[in-house]
């Protein structure tokens, strides 16, 4: 059986393929914007290229291939291979694993993106060695896996980890989701920038007035933090604080070893986890604060692949028959 | 192979044995009071004596039993058969499991109480046919437990499910466990009165006023809310609103098909479970409070001793050596 399996991320912006080993090590990646309002049929087709592209950049035969893993956004039913709902694609009840298969006449296995990217760094990255491992990607929005002992944990319809939708008295945004005071309301790059607009619209004194509404990003609040500017530090301070209750909450609820932390966000560093890790000491309780390992992820940029590849991996030996030794 | 199971629940007040046979059904019980103070030894020696007289009164063979299952408040090593700390018991590592066994002659599986409450629901209970089940249980504290597909979620030290620590912004109580604003300072009997107590001292007016503060309990706060005290209706409302916020996060991160609520406070009913639900349709999406199942406990008095001896069941059938057909 061959020991090579390809992992994909499809983003809302780019598509990532990477040819990993079976030990969890990216051989090569190839990348291309997703498209996504071609619609499904062609993204898919794109991916398919994408993947076929890939093994030729790296000479590797693409049918000897063991299995391809997919990670989408949105809520992914693994088993059925339907990627139910994106909403940053457009895709709703979208057959990816069956569309891919017929594309690449390889077995295909997906699921949600983020619980890939945790699954990449519990098998190949900063969780590795650890029995229980809860990891979260901060960007645009904010989402949590849980994986014991090798094991997503999915909950009954898949939506397990829903930590961005944890509603908070005190947040005061609405959110896309309908709920009001939605964690990912404040804490994510668009809800970084939500909270520094509804200031400056308030006439509070902020260097970033001076840059125009629709401009605005989460990279220049880090900036005008770093020059000291009053706003950018309430704001920074506010969302890792945010962000500490509502980690001290699943915490609370999973018991992790180690708690990885990954996503574009993730860049604002110190900015972010210094208030996150004040507001742990406080709503944390020290029995599972002392042991706690708090890490980045190894992996920021491939973990998705990786974990895609890895849990193909996993599935794929499980489907197949027992050998004789 | 025998096919009877002893379950054992040991709480702060009472021991409750219970003789089950291999579907789950209670054949016999009996209880006396812990006598906690007496110290562990003395304690674990009346268990062996309490269950000597179920076997005795029930007819049945104590050699005869598959194996015994023992739930224990506070935070238990099941792999190891250790109680690590029990409050309320005064216990500080104690081998339970080994202390029994030698006793009785039998194999002894230990595990933390509200775990086998809700094991005991999930496999004979409300929980019966779901594959993800949540259950609480509400008493002097709170605290949760998810099983899915037949396996307990413990965490990395045994600690997951810990509801009752949530910290919340608006909860004014210092907790006994070192936090400020844990849920179980309200959502609790005790928490019940504290709140009353705390409102009367405050000079808000109400019927309950008439009862001496040390003679107050939980049931008569129900008295009064039946009869339409209004410092009652706003403490079990506050109580329900906040039982319902901490719900939302727990089911939000779990996604269980059914949430099964049992403690002796559940007895509350309606009084706490209304404002409850109103908060989950505040707070919870629409995703998964349309498909959840909310029930209460079906074995309310004997759901820790089910779960006990159908987690002894369990644990005992994994350690036999797999014989031929």
């Amino acid at each position: 059986m061959s020991s090579f399996y390809i992992g994909v991320d499809i983003g809302g912006t780019n598509v990532v393929c990477g040819l990993v080993d079976a030990q969890g090590r990216v051989l090569h990646t190839v990348k291309q914007p997703t498209g996504a309002q071609r619609g499904s049929g062609a993204v898919l087709r794109g991916v398919a290229d994408l993947i076929e592209r890939l093994a030729q950049e790296a000479g590797h035969a693409l049918h000897s291939t063991a299995a391809v893993g997919v990670g989408t956004p949105g809520l992914v039913d693994p088993q059925r291979g339907i990627t139910l709902h994106a909403s940053n694609l457009g895709w709703k009840d979208v057959p990816v694993a069956a569309i891919l298969a017929e594309h690449l006449r390889l077995p295909v296995y997906i699921d949600n993106d983020v619980r890939m990217y945790v699954y990449g760094e519990a098998t190949a990255g900063a969780g590795r060695g650890y029995g229980t491992v809860m990891g979260i990607t901060l960007g645009t929005g904010m989402a949590m896996s849980v994986i014991q002992n090798g094991t997503i944990y999915y909950g009954a319809h898949y939506m397990a980890g829903e930590l961005g939708h944890l509603a908070m008295d005190g947040i005061p945004y609405r959110c896309a989701c309908g709920l009001s005071g939605c964690l990912e309301t404040v804490v994510s790059a668009t809800g970084i920038v939500r909270q520094v607009r509804d200031a400056l619209a308030k006439g509070e004194a902020s260097s970033l007035g001076r840059i125009p509404s629709d401009q605005l990003t989460a990279a220049a609040v880090s900036e005008a933090y770093d020059a000291g500017d009053p706003l950018a530090v309430r704001v920074f301070n506010d969302t890792g604080r945010w962000l500490g209750i509502g980690l001290s909450y699943a915490i609370t609820l999973f018991d992790p070893d180690v708690l990885i932390i990954g996503g574009g966000m993730s860049a604002a560093g110190e900015r972010l986890f210094r208030p996150m890790k004040e507001q742990l000491q406080k709503t944390l309780l020290g029995s599972y604060l002392e042991r706690l390992v708090i890490a980045p992820a190894r992996h920021p940029d491939h973990a998705g692949v990786i974990g895609s590849a890895m849990s193909a991996k996993s599935r794929h030996a499980a489907q197949q028959p027992v050998t004789e030794e």
